[in-house]
C-alpha cells in the first residue's frame, strides 16, 4: 500500500483525490494537512469526504508527513512557498505539486526540491491531455513551415489568461521544435469547463487541429492518483506530468 | 438585360465578376474601367477574361458609365475616394462598392452617395455568410446573458486584423441586441481562405457555435452578381448586403 | 403564484425541476405524484430534494392535480400512455410532456389532449437549443441547393439512435423548407453529455455549421420552468417548445 | 537527378506532378505514358502542362520506363491491373501507386511487386495527413477504454463511402492498438474538398479530436514528389506512405 499525505486537504481537488483513494486498493490516506487556523483541524476526514477506510484526523503540520510515501500538495502558491516549501526540503519525499501561480523564482526553488526526490509539477493533471500533448509533439517535431495557434476556452470567472495549461502546451511544443512560433488566444465565456485546441496551418491550405475538451473536473484528481504510483518509479528531478506517462 | 459597368476591371475579383456575367442571361457588360495609366487601356475584355459576349474595350473614365444600370466598384480605397467618388456623386447610379479600408470620413461621404441612389457596401459578398449573420441576429435578439466571441481565421498574408468581416459581424450583432459584449480573436496562419466563427456560451454550460468557412473566393463574385439584380429593386440609401437578401 | 403538479416526481429531471421551483418566486409546488407502488409514497418532498417551501407529500394519483395550474409529466412512455393519459383527458390542464419514446399512435392520442388545453411536447427542453433551431430555420428557409447533415454525439449508454432531438431538428428544418434533404449521423462514445451539429455545404465550397453543446443536464429543468410561465399564455394545441419562445 | 516516369500522364494529378517536377532541381521527367488510343500520344508534355525543361513526348508503353529511377502510376484500377501490372513485374522499378479501388486479389498482386522493388501505395498522399496519423497512433497505443469515431466529409460527387483514406486511418489505428473499436461516419455534401476527423471520448467526459482539412488538391502531388526521393532509400516491400516519412 502506498501511503499518501495530502496537504491542503479541504479544497475541492483534495476532496476528490481523497474520494478516489477510498476506492483504490493500492493507496491509503495516511495524513491530511491543512493550515493551522482552519476550522477543519482535528476533524475526521470521513466527516467531509467519501473516505471511510480509516480514521485520519486533519492536522496542521506538513512535517507530520514523514511516514508518507507520496505527498500531494494542493494548496495555493503563497502557502506552498511560505509555509510548506522548507518542510519539503527537509522531508525529501516524492511530491506531486497541484498548485499553480508560481513565478520564476518559485520555480527555481522547486527545482531544488527535485535534487532530493522526484517531484511532479504540472498546470494540468489530465492524463489524456498529456497523452495528446505527446502526440502533438511528435507531429511538430519534423522541421517544416507550420503556423501554430493555441485557442483555449474557459468559463468567465477564470482570472488567469492565457491558462497555465496553454502556456505549458506552448512550452512543450517548443521543447519538441524550438523553431516554431506559437500564438495563444483565450476565450472567457459562460460556464465552459475547459477546452484547449492546437490549430496548425501550412501554406498549402491544409489545416490540422488537435482538441482536448473537459466537461468535468474529476479527471484532474484521477490523473494525480495515477501519478501516485508512477512517481515511486521515478528518478529525482522536477518533471512535467507527461514524462511519467 | 441589366447593363453593368465595372470599375477596377483588371483585378482578380473584377475578372471573376466578368466571367460570371458571360454566363448570365440577364446581365451584359457595358463598360470596363481601369486607371488611366494601366497597360490594359484599350484592351478587349475578351483578351484577359472568359468574356466572349461582345466587344468591350477597357476605358479609363468612370463618367463613361452613364448608360450603365449598375456600377460595381472593385478598386482600392484611395482610387475610390480620390478619383471615383465625385463622379459617382454626379452619375447617381446604383452602386455596389466592393472596396475596403474606408475610414470614418470616407463612410460619411459614401452615405451621401446613398441619398441619390441605392448603394451596397459590404466587407464580404458571400450570400451564405449574410444569411448566416441574419440567422445569428435572430438568435441573439432575445435579452439574456450571452458571452460572444468571434474567431476569424485567415492566411498569413492578410494584413488587416481583425478582418473587416469580423467587424461587420460584430456591428450587425450589436444592431440586433445593443447589450451584447462581443470579443474578436484573429488567427493568421498558413493559407486559410477564410473562416468566421461566432461562439456563444452561457452560464449553464451550453455552448453554441455558428461557423462559416470559405474554401474558394468565387463566392464573392457570385454574391455581387446576385446583388446586381437586387439593387434595382432597392430604395436610395447605403445598405449592408444582408438587407437586400 | 403558478401552482405546479409534477408527475413522476422522483426521477432525476423531476428532482431538478423541484429544486428550481424552490428558488422561483412565481411558482409553487402543489402536487408531487409517483406510481402507486413507489417507496416514496407519503414521503415529504423535502426529504429527497432541495425543496423547503411547503409541505408536499408524494401521492399516487394524477387526478389529485385538479387544482394545479400546470402539470409536468416526467414519467416514461408506458406510464404516460397506460396510467396517466386518460386522466389528463379528464383534467384538461396545461401540460408539459417531458417524456419520450412515443409511437405514432401515442402521438395521435397526445394531439387529442391538445384540443382541450395547451400541451407542450418536445424531445429536448433546452431553451438555447430551440432558439438555435429557430435561427437555423430562418437560414434554410430560402430555396437554394443545400446539403444538410445533422451529427449528434452522446454517451455510449444512450440507447436510441438517432437521438429524439436530432429527429426533432430534422422535422423542424423540413417544416421550414420541405425540399431539403437531411441526413443524420450518430456518434455514441464515452461520456458525452450531448452535442447536436447541423452541417450545411453548398456546391461553391462554403460550409456552414450550427452547433449546440450541453455539458450538464440542468438546462432541461430550466427550460421546463420557463415553459411553466409561457404555457399559461398559450392557446389549446400540442406545441413543440420553440413555438412558445 | 532522379529520372521519373509517369504513367497515366494526362490526368489531373499527373499534370500537377509534372508541374512540380519542373520546379524541382533534383527531379527530371524522363517518360510520360498514357493509354494506346489516347489523343495525347506523341504530344509534347509542354503542350498541356507547365513543364518546359525538356522534350518529353507522350508514349503508350510502360516498358519504355526501363531507364526511369522511379515510376509513378496515376491510372485507374483496371488499367493498372490489366495493362500495367505485368510490365511492372518485369521492370522491377521503385513504384509509387497513386491509383485506388483495388480489391483484395489486386492487393495480393501488388504485394508481389514489393518482393522485387520498393512500392508505396496509399489512399492519400498528403504528407501532413500521414504525420497526423502517426501522431494519433502514438495517442491510442496505450491500452485504455477509448471510443473512436472517424468522421470524413467530402463533396457530393464522391462515390466511394467511406473514403479510402478513412479506411486507411482505421487500419493504421488498429495496427497501433488492435483492441480499439473504430466507427466511420461519412458526410457527402456540397463541394467539400476533404476533411477527416478522429473523435475520441472516454467515460470521464473528455473528448479529444484530431482533424485534417484539405482545401486544395495540390497537396497530393507534393506528397508524391517527396516520396520520389524517399523511395530510393527504401527496402523492397509494399509500404503505406507514412512509413517513409
Amino acid at each position: 500500500m502506498i501511503r499518501i499525505g495530502i496537504v491542503g486537504c479541504t479544497g475541492r481537488l483534495a476532496k476528490q483525490i481523497i474520494d478516489l483513494i477510498q476506492n483504490d486498493d493500492k493507496l491509503v490516506l495516511l495524513k491530511a494537512i491543512t493550515r493551522p487556523n482552519s476550522e477543519y483541524i482535528n476533524a475526521n476526514v470521513s466527516d467531509y469526504t467519501e473516505y471511510k477506510k480509516s480514521l485520519v484526523f486533519v492536522e496542521n503540520d506538513v512535517m507530520n508527513c514523514k511516514e508518507c510515501d507520496v505527498i500531494i500538495d494542493a494548496t495555493k502558491r503563497d502557502v506552498f512557498i511560505n509555509q510548506n516549501y522548507e518542510k519539503y526540503l527537509i522531508l525529501k519525499k516524492p511530491l506531486i505539486i497541484a498548485t499553480t501561480g508560481f513565478n520564476d523564482e518559485d520555480l527555481e526553488r522547486i527545482s531544488l526540491l527535485g535534487m532530493y526526490a522526484p517531484v511532479i509539477h504540472s498546470a494540468n493533471f489530465s492524463v489524456e491531455l498529456h497523452y495528446l500533448i505527446k502526440a502533438i509533439k511528435t507531429y511538430v517535431s519534423v522541421q517544416r513551415p507550420l503556423d501554430i495557434t493555441i485557442i483555449e476556452k474557459h468559463h468567465k470567472a477564470k482570472i488567469d489568461s492565457p491558462s497555465g495549461t496553454a502556456l505549458m502546451i506552448k512550452k512543450e511544443l517548443l521543447n519538441a521544435n524550438a523553431d516554431l512560433s506559437v500564438n495563444i488566444l483565450s476565450v472567457r465565456a459562460g460556464g465552459i469547463v475547459g477546452e484547449h485546441s492546437v490549430l496548425i496551418a501550412n501554406p498549402d491550405g491544409e489545416e490540422i487541429e488537435f482538441t482536448h475538451r473537459a466537461t468535468n473536473r474529476s479527471i484532474f484528481a484521477k490523473g494525480i492518483i495515477k501519478l501516485s504510483y508512477e512517481i515511486l518509479n521515478t528518478d529525482n528531478g522536477v518533471f512535467e506530468m507527461q514524462y511519467l506517462l
